[in-house]
């Protein structure tokens, strides 16, 4: 199991290599009542959440300071990731300024970003806050986004974050292989749904994200396709049937979809546009891991996709090929997409060993439904490779 | 039970008129992948997590719009609680500024604020993000805080938000008595802890706040005193022991703090230095709640029980007297706290009907430990009231 407090030491060390591989010399994480509002780069410097305004200061030559309300102080102390943790009863500004000015920072990174969410955990409030306690002081035209630091801080794996991955990924497969045996014409989206959940429960585990739509399980032609919470709409014989779902262990989640095809009862074979459909994906999925490595740029893993899913002849899917899996089902700032305009600058971004990625291609059967396998992969130093055992054959329902 | 579409429409609706009462005609929640780093307020305009960019635009003219990606629309629809829910697939822009034209605000309230956690969802990469889309209509010089909307919002209990809160005060007072059953000489902090999380999974219940702390449990004069988790410290006669626990019913919360003491073996009675530290509390806890009513500042509360507290003798806690509660156990502006620099002007806000606040005053006991009892009140037209049964005896474990 991967400690908190493991966790913190090794993600704050590493938060020292990448200041220095980037040239920041000063990095500060500044949070208040982190259960209402949470920086998500947090989870990487406390092991719970913070009540009163809190700096969490890096630097390129390795100091490692905390500040922090009176109350908080022991926790974060007890981390052993810190030179030294400052606490303050009535207000941050005396203690923060005063390691500031030791501190002498050159510049400062702080956690904003235009285009990454995973990177933007300052609140704007938060942002004037910091900004008058820095001019009080002379350096407030020393701050920059924290963008690159935050980014491959989540993205750069360690061993121990990918064994957790791990873990969720195959207790994730498992009630995949389970619910098969459960799903059966007549049975509604909502029993099924219901059927997972109780396995989770029974595991105790948790989902990689809201219940409602974890899994999310659409049967058939007519359903709203994804992020759909399910419904009683029933099974039938002739459709597909796909559920997209995740499971998160020691704090990092699986994300994956499988398709399921329900034999009509006479049925010896899968019909031939539902089988054309299913192998369009799989082909998808494969060339484009093998497109993979670090270097590229998602953008043109997604393109390939693209050019595979419509030269078979089907409509381009509305998002993204694949996003990065971690602390959260979509994590990371690098992104196998499209240069739309919601996706900003992250389909341009490279991609490194360590970052870890969906494959999830769709495309529709008219009168059948949906096929869409979600798989995931980590990027190595030379390509990539399968975290999960990617979906070769339709699950099929008789 | 509250269902979240009631919730949404109830809150849209109120929002309306506080839109009227503020004499603010527009208010926008602009947020996207809300599961990594969401907006407090999302939880009243949307039934679950949104994935990318989504505005909610409220006007004071009643008019009630989403915008939200593809996938988001037809959960957001469901809720009918907007006039129309636009999408798009590439990016918000269009979609955006089309409808914001069309609006003409004179004013646009977005929701930042230095002082106001609970109204500071608006991260600052998003707020840059928002600014250039109002930039290019000419609207950009029209941006306020919404704090003075969001908090009324979070404020203003409606009847059905008071019941789901006075289940979880139940389900917690519940609790507290069973585990007085089950403290004893010799059993430590994180038994009792596990003993009262074993109920809460029984029930089917979550605590108000994360587990690690939830409930937390000190006993005895050396423990860190508040926000710390269990430890093996070990039960002993003559010392007191508090622990500090909530639930959360509906998504509403309670956060209640209850004192025990355990008996020496021939002990007739409390030692009189333990009954004077209990009663100074519950008398300062009862005081308060004579002198709350709408239109005083939280303040004036705060000021009075520090003075009972201290002309008793002790020294004064380092910490507010009470904060509000609601869908988190923080919630809420207004404050019943000191004028310290990190409780900004919470503590100047006036009282107003519908606002559930903690009273939770604390002293300590030399050689014997933390005294602090932590009850809910809600202000009504005159007064306050109670919503938990304070505690007026200690807890007694022989």
């Amino acid at each position: 199991m991967l400690k908190k407090e493991a966790l913190i030491r090794e993600k704050t060390e590493q938060a020292v290599k990448i200041l220095q591989e980037k040239g920041i010399d000063c990095w500060i994480t500044f949070t208040r009542e982190s259960e209402i509002c949470g920086d998500p780069t947090l989870v990487f410097l406390a092991p719970g959440h913070v009540t009163w305004h809190s700096a969490f200061i890096i630097s390129s030559d390795g100091r490692k300071r905390a500040i922090v309300g009176l109350y908080d102080q022991r926790t974060i102390e007890e981390t052993g990731a810190y030179d030294a943790v400052d606490s303050y009863v009535t207000g941050i500004k005396e203690p923060f300024e005063r390691y500031l000015k030791e501190l002498q920072p050159r510049i400062i990174a702080i956690n904003y970003s235009r285009t990454s969410e995973i990177s933007d955990g300052l609140t704007h409030g938060m942002y004037l806050v910091l900004y008058d306690l820095l001019q009080a002081i002379g350096y407030e035209d020393r701050l920059i986004s924290a963008e690159k630091i935050t980014s491959a801080l989540r993205e750069r794996k360690s061993p121990s974050e990918l064994e957790a991955i791990k873990a969720a990924i195959s207790e994730t497969e498992r009630i995949f292989q389970l619910v098969k045996g459960f799903i059966a014409p007549g049975k509604t989206e909502k029993q099924i749904a219901a059927f997972m959940l109780d396995e989770v429960k029974r595991r105790q585990l948790q989902t990689a994200w809201g219940e409602s739509t974890c899994p999310a399980v659409f049967t058939g032609p007519e359903t709203a396709q994804a992020h759909y919470s399910p419904t009683d709409r029933e099974v039938k014989r002739g459709h597909l049937l796909n559920m997209d779902f995740g499971i998160k262990v020691d704090g990092y989640c699986s994300d994956l979809q499988r398709t399921f095809y329900v034999m009509e009862k006479e049925e010896k074979e899968v019909p031939p546009e539902v089988k054309k459909g299913f192998e369009t994906i799989v082909r998808t999925v494969e060339e484009c891991r093998r497109a993979m490595k670090p270097g590229i740029q998602g953008l043109i893993v997604d393109q390939l996709a693209r050019q595979i899913v419509t030269e078979a002849g089907y409509e381009e899917f509305p998002h993204a090929l694949g996003h990065q899996v971690g602390r959260f089902a979509h994590d990371g700032t690098a992104l196998l997409g499209p240069t739309w305009e919601k996706y900003a600058d992250k389909p341009l971004h490279p991609l490194e060993p360590g970052m870890v990625f969906t494959l999830e291609p769709r495309l529709t059967v008219p009168g059948r439904g949906v096929v869409t396998i979600e798989d995931m992969v980590v990027v190595t130093e030379t390509g990539a490779e399968f975290l999960s055992h990617p979906q070769t054959e339709l699950m099929l329902i008789k």
